[in-house]
């Protein structure tokens, strides 16, 4: 049997602050640093043993992981990042609160934004110093996907599709049990393409912070079940929350 | 130009409480942390920025590096872990205290048990839980370098060297400015090479916990110069401190 976990970083100080955040690579807030380290009792006490781990270009996906592994006493196992993984970029967005924009735009504007499948917020100019071009980390990758001005869902699938492909999948095959710490939406491009979600189903698929969401595959990678690492009554809670966050 | 900087891990539990550590998996004590995090200060106000980083399987040399790279903004660079880079096996002293091992076997022995170039600590039996065959993380590895029963400076020169040549040496030339965060031992391994010390002298050699050590090449990768980012006085002080522990 094969094990994928996959953790959306706990709470991080744009989450609390309800901005959109994207690729700005904000820290965890103190409840994200708490989080995380419950992710990690909480997979060591499953027994969980990761052989290989994966995390995104952003602080707050590598902390959660860091912090999660070093509770399972498993700081030492190989570790990849990849700008691959990193969060749906929100172009104009980033840096803005959700609720002043669900006043300007409405709420089913921003819905789509956040969530739909092809609809892409506004696009960042390259003059603008958030624009992933002006970053030493991407500047350097010889890949355009590498410098979004703005992504919907579709593009944020589009890069992680080749990666899952290319290394993430190998890995699984060749370690058994893989733990992947990365972002709300990078997340939700994995968990549609693991669950065959289709693309109208997606934009009501929610991923909550800081809990391991297991994948379960049977010897010829055929995906036999998929849960969560927590209660139903927190779940429905926490799920609740991230859907609520673009209400006014 | 190229640039590597060593970095011997904060201090740990175990310096503090000056019992021996080697392979015995520690944490940082708090102060060994706030050391981390002032050499990250250190190293980003001195203008470096690695594009690759080294560490062992060990958590005091990996915590080290993750708490100076974020204080450099430098926690998304790719990070590689081995067992190459672990601190020289201490054998049946691992755990002891050092004075009291002075008071019974007397301050010469125990300074070749610590520093010389080829005399071993007496040696685990493999039913010992200490043997690095009983540890998930070395007893995979097909390679009996990786299951030391005890080692002299000799044996961790020989497990570090074709290290060395296969992947950090290419990565230097591929990334120009590398880091290392690792232990007493593996750096007065790769400091020996580095400066061609001899075997007598490398005896007198001490790295302090925490002080960035930059070693500088040319293109031709000959070492131009190498120093601390320290001031002398503070150097002196801690050099002697690392010096003085095996004394009575």
């Amino acid at each position: 049997m094969y094990r994928l976990v996959l953790i959306r970083h706990g709470e991080s100080e744009w989450n609390k602050e309800n901005r959109f955040t994207g690729w700005t690579d904000v820290d965890l807030s103190e409840n994200g640093v708490n989080e995380a380290h419950e992710a990690g009792k909480r997979m060591k006490k499953e027994g969980f043993n990761f052989k290989y781990a994966y995390t995104s270009y952003l602080k707050r996906a590598i902390k959660t992981l860091n912090i999660a592994l070093e509770e399972m006493n498993l700081l030492w196992i190989p570790t990849e990042k990849s700008w691959c993984l990193n969060e749906k970029h929100y172009g104009t967005l980033q840096g803005l609160n959700k609720k002043e924009t669900t006043e300007k735009y409405g709420e089913a504007q921003v819905k789509l934004w956040r969530r739909s499948f092809d609809v892409r917020p506004p696009k960042l100019e390259e003059s603008d110093e958030r624009h992933p071009i002006n970053d030493i980390r991407y500047k350097q990758i010889d890949n355009p996907m590498a410098h979004p001005a703005t992504e919907a869902l579709c593009d944020t699938i589009d890069r992680i599709l080749p990666y899952w492909k290319e290394s993430i999948l190998p890995n699984i095959k060749k370690y058994k049990e893989v733990i992947i710490a990365a972002h709300g939406n990078s997340l939700r491009a994995i968990v549609q393409y693991l669950k065959n979600i289709d693309n109208e189903a997606i934009i009501d698929t929610n991923i909550p912070t800081g809990i391991p969401y297991v994948f379960e595959f049977d010897d010829n990678m055929n995906l036999i079940k998929d849960y969560y690492l927590a209660d139903e009554e927190t779940l429905k809670k926490l799920m609740d929350a991230v859907a609520n966050q673009g209400k006014k």
